[in-house]
């Protein structure tokens, strides 16, 4: 369950929809349920060999403790990294691939990031992923219990701490494989993808580029419309099916109607097959919205394992199923048969537990309520969403609420900008490239125009959340394998400068298929 | 007196220098004892028409408190700026000129920067001086006593919280005045100048460019010779005169030999006109070299009120009194007789007093134990020091003793870079002046070659510690006044190119002289 959505809800949008409690989604990005990490070597997801290993980072890296605290267990913990020489690596000199880990457990992003193992052997790159703090095995005072017990113990989960933590690790391991000269080339997805755009901002003289894959660094403050994100969800649905769009924009209404009617919870429950009985309508519709946003989020041409085992172009099949019900069926029975394409393709479920939301509650909510405040509205007419406005008062309440801290939501865009970023960064900063799937809700918040002759945005308008880092797969459409081809010539290049007169170390970058490895 | 630096004495130097206890001077930044503030509108030194506000600031910038604890007045302070329209601000979208305080009183570095007030009439430019946290009125927990009472009250003095408060207090201003679109250049000068330079690279959509004057931020690890800064402390000596050089050279063992004579402290402290008996002879020569440095750092070719009331040329005038005395003279008389020129130029001071140190221990030498290593030997011919190789372990158990902290000896160049500075930067980052004069030993620490088109070295050959943004005066040489022009005219491009089809707000830069104001 997802407590502080939840209070949102109670405590707000019911006084703004007094009718209908409409469902605030705070959508997050994409990132399993550590009970329901996908199978390796399946559907996309690769099973690469590394050497997993701890390296004693700062809790703090922006206070000095005394020595007498800095002794204490508490003011450092084992961040946790991968380390994988697929193909060998050149050595010393070589470059390394560096991904910066998100908000999970880092062996998921590793398995799912297939680009970056595909393309080091070409490149005789080392590779390493690192994992974010407060994820994964990263747990500062030894365990997660511990690291979650309070806003205390929580204070230094930001994004700046994680930054800081990448280029300690990174110089560190440099000077112990004597690879100082080694250039170091970052990735990431969604949430790593923001940090690799700013790490290479932030810290040049530690990555010479980044490849940045569906990173909403302009999702904040007013930077982007606030309904952006839920308008591309919508758009996605209407884009396969009008009537599909409309039966789900007509859905909110009956499903808190009937949930307001005598035994109408009952009644919910048994229409979606779950395993107990609804407390509120807003469990409900929170369970279909967040469907809904995944499944744009993985809308991929080809079949996937990345969030849940879902078929090639997921919106579709759900729409499809959505509009071949019979004639008859109800309005809920047609969201029923569609989102049962998401949480179950595989046939096996055989109810849901609405409580096992397979997202937990977890860091990333923390996140959201200090410096991750990105804003999201339901527009009127785009969205097949009710209408609903980002309130920014209830919001901090919410956050107070569930976690007693108060969110700054104008400290991303101080420390990292975002406003009028073409002409800030169209004479600063170079060699990074923005990748967006326009199918991708997460696109909107995105860089998606090239922003100077080296700060480039590859722009996929087939593509969903950071496809160009997902492992090939034979089925890959012709466009996507063309655009990772695109991205290595680009980190080629950047490569190529930087050893300049030297020449490069590493292969050129082949053609499909003819992997150097 | 200064316990760190005695201790780092008494403790190591002894150990490595047995026969004489040689001092190991950690050299400081030219900062004013609050109580010698110099007098304003004299020898250069501005009386600059500007109102004082407090700005309520986050203690720590990089973690979140709980909102039990955000209420304490702990979680915050009020940082002190002041705010200057002198000749007239363009207003909202109209420059600002924003000087990044540096270790000391803001106020002081108004009156001694020059600069910034001159040239903002001819732009239109607002001006902005913000104090550092921990100096001046800027002080965390209401008081300096409370700020300075301990490593934990301490730990928040670093150079990323300063960039930071610098971040959020231009955003907060430029909101305030309805003044988003408002360019904002930096200014800095020495620790200052790092700081401004720091800050265009950390925050390019904060401020268009960054005049970094005299600013060491290559004076870390192995990045430049430890030996340089004395090395160029010498060079300033020897350069006016030889014989001045090898009596300072000759000194140290002839004032050592006579400390450990009988009664010897007693007649060191007779020879020197000092107002108790020394203790040590290290205080002596501490007392020595502080001069030396200071002198170097302040060799301007116009009398100045910067430190001390100096004379044109304060060490052409030393080593001339140090020359001319009877030829009988010892050579502790001589070396008497130069630094009277330093320490009692106006020639009112009855003796010396050792303990009422001008400079004061302050926030500097414990940012000199955290982030702040800049390792300093003497060399062995070049200098006018008897050899010293720095030694971190040594330094470290000195900051331990003195602060309860322990030194990052590496963080700086991992947060900031450094090594390989012109790679880094040639194609990363824009529009940052480095001015270096190179009698200043601080110019061994700076960037002194072209980076980039935009990323510039300026070098005076003759000039001394931020020479350039001294106020001006009827005597400045010609090449002064020019080196100045350059850097406007380089300023006014960076602001031609922001405000782009807009044509410029402010007027040209015009000829010497011709301020618009």
């Amino acid at each position: 369950m997802h407590p502080l959505r939840l209070r949102l809800l109670l405590v707000l949008v019911l006084a703004l929809f007094p009718a209908a409690a409409w469902s605030l989604a705070r959508p997050r990005f994409p990132v399993p349920h550590p009970r329901t990490l996908p199978g390796l070597g399946a559907n996309g997801v690769g099973d690469y060999e590394y050497e997993t290993r701890y390296f004693r980072q700062r809790l703090d890296h922006f206070s000095f403790p005394g020595v007498g605290d800095e002794d204490e267990a508490a003011a450092f913990f084992q961040q946790r990294y991968l380390v994988g020489r697929r193909g060998g690596w050149a050595g010393p000199g070589g470059p390394i691939f560096f991904y910066c880990g998100n908000e999970g457990d880092i062996a998921w992003f590793a398995a799912n990031s297939g680009l970056v193992w595909e393309a080091a052997p070409r490149f005789a790159a080392l590779v390493v992923f690192a994992e974010h703090r407060y994820y994964g095995e990263s747990m500062p005072f030894g365990s997660k219990a511990k690291a979650y017990n309070d806003s205390k113990s929580m204070a230094y989960l930001t994004a700046e701490q994680a930054l800081a933590d990448f280029a300690v690790l990174l110089t560190d391991l440099k000077k112990n494989l004597s690879a100082e000269a080694s250039p170091v080339v970052l990735f990431g997805g969604s949430y790593g993808g923001m940090l690799a755009a700013w790490m290479r901002l932030k810290y040049p003289h530690i990555a010479v580029g980044a490849l940045a894959s569906s990173a909403p660094i302009l999702q904040f403050e007013d930077i982007v419309p606030s309904t952006i994100f839920y308008d591309l969800v919508s758009d996605d649905f209407r884009r396969e099916s009008l009537s599909c769009f409309l039966t789900i924009k007509d859905s909110w209404k009956v499903l808190y109607d009937q949930g307001n009617e005598q035994d109408g919870l009952l009644k919910l429950s048994k229409t979606f097959h779950l395993c107990q009985t609804l407390k509120t309508s807003d469990d409900l519709s929170d369970w279909l919205s967040s469907a809904y946003s995944y499944l744009a989020m993985v809308d991929y041409p080809i079949p996937s394992e990345f969030l849940m085992p879902l078929p090639a172009n997921p919106i579709k099949e759900v729409c499809r199923n959505m509009d071949s019900q019979p004639e008859g069926a109800s309005t809920l029975e047609r969201i029923y048969a569609g989102v049962n394409v998401y949480y179950n393709y595989t046939g096996t479920v055989g109810c849901f537990d609405l409580n096992d939301d397979p997202h937990g509650m977890g860091g990333w909510d923390w996140q959201a309520c200090t410096e991750m405040v990105m804003p999201m509205s339901y527009s009127e007419d785009r969205s097949m969403y009710p209408p609903y406005k980002f309130d920014y008062a209830s919001y901090a309440e919410g956050c107070i609420k569930s976690y007693g801290v108060r969110p700054r939501p104008h400290w991303i865009t101080t420390e990292f900008g975002g406003h009028n970023i073409t002409m800030v960064l169209e004479k600063f900063g170079s060699n990074i490239i923005f990748f967006n799937g326009l199918l991708d809700p997460w696109s909107g918040g995105g860089v998606l125009k090239n922003i100077s002759e080296s700060v480039i945005a590859i722009v996929a308008p087939l593509g969903a959340h950071h496809i160009d880092l997902r492992p090939a797969t034979p089925e890959d459409p012709d466009w996507l394998v063309s655009l990772r081809e695109s991205e290595l010539k680009i980190i080629s290049g950047w490569l190529s400068d930087y050893y300049g007169a030297r020449g490069p170390l590493f292969q050129p970058v082949a053609v499909k298929g003819s992997s150097a490895s």
